[in-house]
């Protein structure tokens, strides 16, 4: 199973919709809703070997959508970007001391920059 | 075929190598090379109609993978935001009028936005 977490759960936020109905129960019930191989494998009624394959499977799937598209890569690079820029932003805020009018333009730059990043 | 060109032109960017290999020549010799069908045709001598089919079906299969994912339209809705972030660092240049340090943060970031947003 994929241990990089953060990456496997953009990924299924990005392509989730993109795997097979049972991929998507699946690693849904295994990732997000934390039940184990043995658990998801009674519920279904097949064998624990069985759901491992599906899951393995779906992740597989996921990484390969990321390796042809890229979207979550630069949606990272975006990230940092916005990351810097907000940087920048608050310095304004601080360099802009006493002008309230660009402080308050600054401080509305630094909201919008870090609810971009997400 | 589909028209929204600009649409199109970043589905096939994000998805473009989740097509077939043959989707993929077709819709890229139709839409980014600007061959006719019937060259395309003659070129991989399968008929015209067998062209307009396989690309039309790469259209449908992009179109797909954006209802699933809904990239594009994330995407435009943060580059929606960056045109806002530029205008208010825009704003603070002139805002910040006189002081060199503030009005050189507020460029540089009006500059890393014009950036961000492609």
């Amino acid at each position: 199973m994929n241990n990089d977490t953060l990456l496997m759960t953009m990924l299924y936020d990005f392509f989730g919709d993109l795997l097979t109905e049972k991929q998507r129960e699946y690693y849904d019930l295994y990732h997000n809703e934390d039940l184990s191989l043995s658990e998801i494998a009674e519920r279904a009624g097949i064998s624990r070997q069985g759901v491992y394959d599906i899951i393995t499977r779906a992740e597989k799937s996921l990484l390969e959508m990321e390796q042809k598209t890229g979207v979550v890569r630069r949606w990272r690079e975006t990230r940092d970007e916005l990351e810097r820029a907000e940087g920048i932003a608050g310095e304004l805020v601080r360099s802009c001391d006493g002008r309230a009018e660009s402080v308050d333009l600054a401080k509305q730059l630094v909201l919008l920059l870090r609810e971009l990043k997400g």
